[in-house]
């Protein structure tokens, strides 16, 4: 047999995630397994949930991570909100409001779409038309944090508008949570997936979620079943939610939610505040160089993710050539554009335990040298002492 | 603060999993993550699929895993095949038949039951009955290996009424991949999904998956879309796929794919049949200690699965008493019965790194101790005796 261990190489990653996992993430999630139903697991769940509600500023009871990626935290969103019939109001400013659309309609729900251009903030006007217009709409979506883009919407804003026009809101915060504030409770936000690979500084594989008192009266309320057994949240509330007697429902993702953990006590540790002011001084050092390597962002400054930063690739750099470059002599990831952005972005991010001065060093100075190398007119070095100016500042 | 780093305690997991992850598991989950799009990372996803492969025995190209524990992957079988309207033929023998109707019924479709007594094998002349008698049926969903009583029913049988009534089969294999035979091409099963915490001796968190050729011109010709985005294999083989470009549907859970990476390759090393042997030989051993302790079997000797040993709680002895007793006494794990079976049974698991003779021998004295000082009368050290008879015969 040919196959063998599987070793990876040791990458920075400061892509649109997965980023940089901390060594005390991956040592967690490498400890032995137990099993589910152990009072010791349980009781590491319900330290993990509260901690949980602390990174998205919640109460809710309904805060767990879904056993499956963030796209399923999305799922299990639309798929206990929306019933057949019903119709959604759904801001896109990037991919996933564009996937957003196609998990309202794959629950038999109508896409009413409010369209702005990717790279741009949503804008709250045309959402307030949007809602005037279709009354029986009953839920508003929106991503919070477009990784697709590196765009930041007004979430808060969002949500208010929600509830006036008496519609449940629905918050894609898979790049915001951790990175950028996000305050569930205080914005009234009904229900919000994100994920653990980007500014959890974890692994990839869970999407916390948390749904609102008012959402969860809406889906006890429904008039059909929840088209997802695996999501369906009058199930798993059985095993994650308030007084749960923890009942079987499916097998959880144990080293997983080990790694999880830890990840949210490094997060509780360094205190949210801090980690949002992290993220902001490492792209302000990050986005002098990138400025002084002549390269533009994506998004205009007011509306920016500190925790992923979109550049347009200069003119006459071929896209694949660079990155690759970046992956073989630096062992650097850095991400492509999505959709009609590809070939004209880079995603830089800078996300979680990946947010250091290191990392801003380390792709500053392999931008500058491969694109130096292949002809790119800036001043060598620049990039660098830009990012230290700001690096010393902090 | 009062949250710590989780250290769980060290357990031997003999339940209905997950079992006994293997060092060489756990090593391989914490070493560094990479990107998902990474060419070393898609390298690993490729070598990862051939060994699936082997372990399914099947050249079907969409082998993968979901990047969710077994209801996914349950979930992601009913949610491709079948649409609203279809009769699907379902075979119950416990609990995990009762889930399968559950997703029919919330694929829309209607679910036509055949149900044999739980702790039995599913009895094929009922199941060709119902076939017959429902000749617009679409698919015949069964359990290959029921982990709720431990029963094994004859797939190959079952797949092959499926072919001869022109129907699409369905099949749990979550309990018997690894560690009973299964031969998915042999046999004709067109679509079977498994788990990786049972005798992959893999952490839980992934459901291995199969489609036949078949399976899958099914599901080109679907009316409708697949009501699960996360789910819909006409995306999924974008990243899975023959000749698949990798195209980005969701991010992958990458450790966890390096865990099931090294799973299986221990699995090739042992080798597929002697990975059977194993099992039925520690099993033919337990099952000696086992009736030595009076216990007896829930399942007929001829529809027993090795890996799972369901036994009858003795009268007057407490189910929770005897499981406390194992867990804070010995740290063993040991499983309790599901549905009508609470409180009625145990089950015990000797799953893949879990079936060896240390697991064999602990579970056999602490059960003798613990049963011993609750008063069941049998005869002090006979269980071990009557196993290490087997032990040494093997």
């Amino acid at each position: 047999m040919t196959e063998r261990t599987f070793h990876p190489p040791q990458r920075t990653l400061m892509g649109p995630g997965p980023s940089d996992v901390s060594p005390r993430v991956l040592e967690a999630m490498c400890r032995p397994t137990i099993g589910h139903l152990d009072p010791v697991f349980v009781a590491m769940m319900d330290e993990l949930k509260g901690m949980l509600q602390y990174a998205f500023q919640t109460n809710n009871q309904m805060t767990m991570p879904v056993s499956a990626p963030g796209s399923a935290g999305m799922e299990s969103c639309f798929a206990n909100l929306v019933e057949a019939g019903d119709q959604v109001v759904v801001a896109q400013n990037g991919v996933f409001g564009g996937r957003m659309k196609e998990n309202v309609e794959r629950c038999g729900g109508t896409a009413i779409m409010v369209e702005d251009e990717w790279g741009t903030a949503i804008d709250l006007n045309k959402v307030e038309d949007a809602l005037k217009a279709n009354p029986d709409a009953k839920v508003l979506a929106f991503v919070h944090a477009e990784t697709s883009t590196g765009a930041q919407s007004d979430a808060k804003g969002l949500a208010e508008l929600a509830r006036k026009y008496n519609c449940l809101s629905i918050a894609d915060t898979v790049t915001s949570l951790g990175g950028t504030p996000l305050l569930v409770d205080e914005w009234g936000l009904d229900a919000v997936y994100s994920g653990t690979q980007k500014c959890l500084s974890c692994t990839p594989g869970l999407s916390p979620v948390t749904f609102s008192e008012r959402a969860l009266e809406h889906i006890k309320g429904r008039e059909t079943k929840v088209q997802s057994w695996f999501l369906d949240l009058n199930l798993v509330m059985g095993y994650w939610g308030e007084g749960a007697k923890r009942a079987y429902h499916h097998t959880a993702p144990i080293n997983a939610l080990y790694a999880l953990h830890e990840s949210l006590l490094i997060l509780k540790e360094e205190g949210l505040e801090n980690s949002w002011a992290r993220h902001k001084h490492y792209h302000m050092a990050l986005r002098a160089g990138l400025e002084a390597l002549g390269l533009e962002f994506v998004v205009a400054e007011a509306d920016r993710l500190p925790q992923l930063n979109a550049v347009k690739i200069p003119e006459g750099i071929a896209d694949a050539v660079v990155r690759g470059k970046l992956l073989n002599d630096y062992s650097l990831e850095i991400g492509a554009g999505l959709g009609p952005m590809a070939g004209k972005v880079w995603r830089i991010g800078l996300m979680g335990h990946a947010a250091n001065a290191k990392n801003v060093r380390l792709c500053l100075s392999a931008l500058d040298n491969v694109l130096s190398g292949l002809g790119a007119g800036h001043s060598r070095g620049a990039a660098i002492e830009a990012a230290e100016k700001v690096l010393s500042a902090g």
